[in-house]
């Protein structure tokens, strides 16, 4: 059993500790800045705010102002900080951990750079290259997983990826539980373009429960089914084609972190409950005002692939034709477009 | 415009007469003889008692014993018998239809024969072929589409799948409608193993419900859904093997026949209130009970599957542990296994 420390206390930080503690691991959590209420509350209750339970005694917490004693002896880094965070985490990881040590990520993302669209492991990993001058390649873990059923122990499939096969089998095998199931894949590109862009097509699958309670409909079997599972179809499509843009295998798109992601992603919350609201005819900024401070991701990943798809098609590498749901997604919950699905754009070859 | 004729007046095949009839088409209804009620309520109050609404008076309902007057000048025949009646309409078709007259079918599903599994538009078409003495080629519509919602006039997506490209490109010419969107394909093995192994899958989907609510478990956003979409990504990994074998296109999975129409049968209805059934601990017996008399696709395509599996296994073409999901399906709904998806048999390559 390894000592393993997990930066970031969030709900899915914290979530992942629970299989770890299960698995006969010392496991520390260090929380970020941001992270202070849940880490006093763990320590004076076990209680952790927002995922509403009680974590297991095996956890430890530490504040981030003493993560200096968090890291001696760390044999596994979790980095589980907001997407936003990750050069921070890097900065600070680069402080304490030997090229050695082997470094998961559960934040999830892409970025665009002059070379394209640059999934967070890549990013995390040349920062932390750059700082430790050697080659760091992080492992990342995705797919369907809603963090409060991961600490309710609820059986959960995942992939893990990243561009050392070798150190990516090693951690899947320190993470395996009897409920926490790990694949391993080495397309990177494949499986963060998937983690990422989820978000948003699960915002547009969601706008047909808006447009069907605007209708005067009442949730059911009879709804506006069609129209949901229509814009799902279309969004596996839109994300192979993606996916191969950037380089990597349109076939992740319908596995586990593909198809299995989406899914989890229209039953898991705060963004179907976005697209709902889009649906219902709300304009982007009164939708987001009744969201009430939750993290909007579809909106980050939105923007990153607006400047991304233009970018694209100036270089001549794609067709304007080739993504006209991920546009109008953009148009509606950026631009404040109405709600109108275009159907007739879709499935083209 | 033109006359078009349905064989079976259930809730797919009277649905897909609203569309028609929006588009200005002469349509007649034809129903079966297990459609009289249905046909004796048309003709009194246009009422659809199984869809539970008025349908547009430009749809003319016909009983069985009057197929005589509904068939001269039709111009395409809609084929929405169940799939038990395929050779039935074939043979009643065949007193009628010149074999420039195009046929389209929504009835689903697979045989199993001596070589293989077989979709039922080839069934169908070599029923007619015999009896016309010229091949016919019917097309067959798939993808996600409940009845109720196509008769509600809600955005639908569906494939009209062929081996005649030219003739299906006529037929879903005649189809569209401004909210009935229709691609077309010609790979009938694919599109058909979808329509066929959805209703399997969205069972075994489904358990996750039966299982979380067996625990004491409310619904909501934090369920078993990690559970639930863990399956659904293996359905959709398990359906691509099975077109492989069968001779068709595994990417039809990862679009509107396979992933769209997974997703909607998930959502509509009796397949996941069965599946829900079986995840709560109930025998298939008792789960069958309780359904009260509602068609059960599911079976029926699991015994297919089940023959099939084990003759592709004896013939050296399927390796057994290919199928986890699929094999573990009907251990529970045809043999009364317990509930216990064999997860870490899943996603391997």
């Amino acid at each position: 059993m390894a000592t393993i420390t997990v930066l970031g206390a969030g709900m899915m930080g914290s979530a992942l500790c629970v299989p770890l503690a299960d698995r006969g691991h010392q496991v520390r959590l260090v929380g970020t800045h941001l992270d202070d209420d849940i880490i006093r509350s763990l320590r004076a209750t076990g209680i952790h705010p927002k995922l509403s339970l009680e974590l297991p005694r095996a956890i430890v917490p530490f504040p981030f102002d003493e993560i200096e004693r968090a890291m001696p002896g760390t044999e596994l880094v979790g980095v589980g900080v907001s997407s936003a965070g990750v050069r921070w985490a890097g900065e600070q990881l680069a402080r304490f951990v030997k090229p050695e040590v082997p470094i998961m990520m559960i934040t999830k993302g892409l970025e665009l750079d002059a070379d394209g669209l640059r999934p967070l492991p890549d990013v995390l990993g040349s920062c932390l290259s750059t700082k430790l001058g050697t080659p760091v390649h992080p492992a990342a873990v995705a797919g369907p997983c809603i963090a409060s059923e991961l600490a309710l122990r609820v059986p959960t499939c995942v992939v893990l990826t990243g561009r050392d096969s070798a150190a990516v089998e090693r951690v899947a095998a320190e993470l395996r539980t009897p409920y926490y199931h790990v694949w391993t894949s080495t397309d990177v590109v494949g499986v963060e373009v998937c983690a990422a862009l989820k978000n948003a097509y699960a915002m547009g699958i969601a706008f047909a429960l808006g447009l069907h309670e605007k209708r005067g409909g009442s949730p059911g079997s009879v709804a506006m089914h069609n129209h949901e599972s229509a814009v799902f179809a279309q969004s596996v499509v839109e994300m192979q084609r993606v996916i191969a843009r950037a380089g990597g295998n349109p076939a992740t798109a319908a596995a586990l972190a593909g198809v299995g992601d989406l899914d989890v992603t229209c039953n898991g919350g705060r963004t179907g409950r976005f697209g709902r609201l889009l649906g219902l005819g709300l304009s982007p900024g009164a939708a987001i005002d009744r969201m009430q401070g939750a993290t909007l991701e579809c909106l980050d990943i939105l923007r990153v692939m607006r400047a991304a798809v233009t970018s694209f098609e100036q270089r001549g590498v794609l067709r304007s034709e080739e993504l006209p749901l991920l546009r109008h997604l953009w148009e509606v919950a950026l631009d404040g477009a109405p709600v109108a699905v275009p159907f007739e754009r879709f499935f083209a070859d």
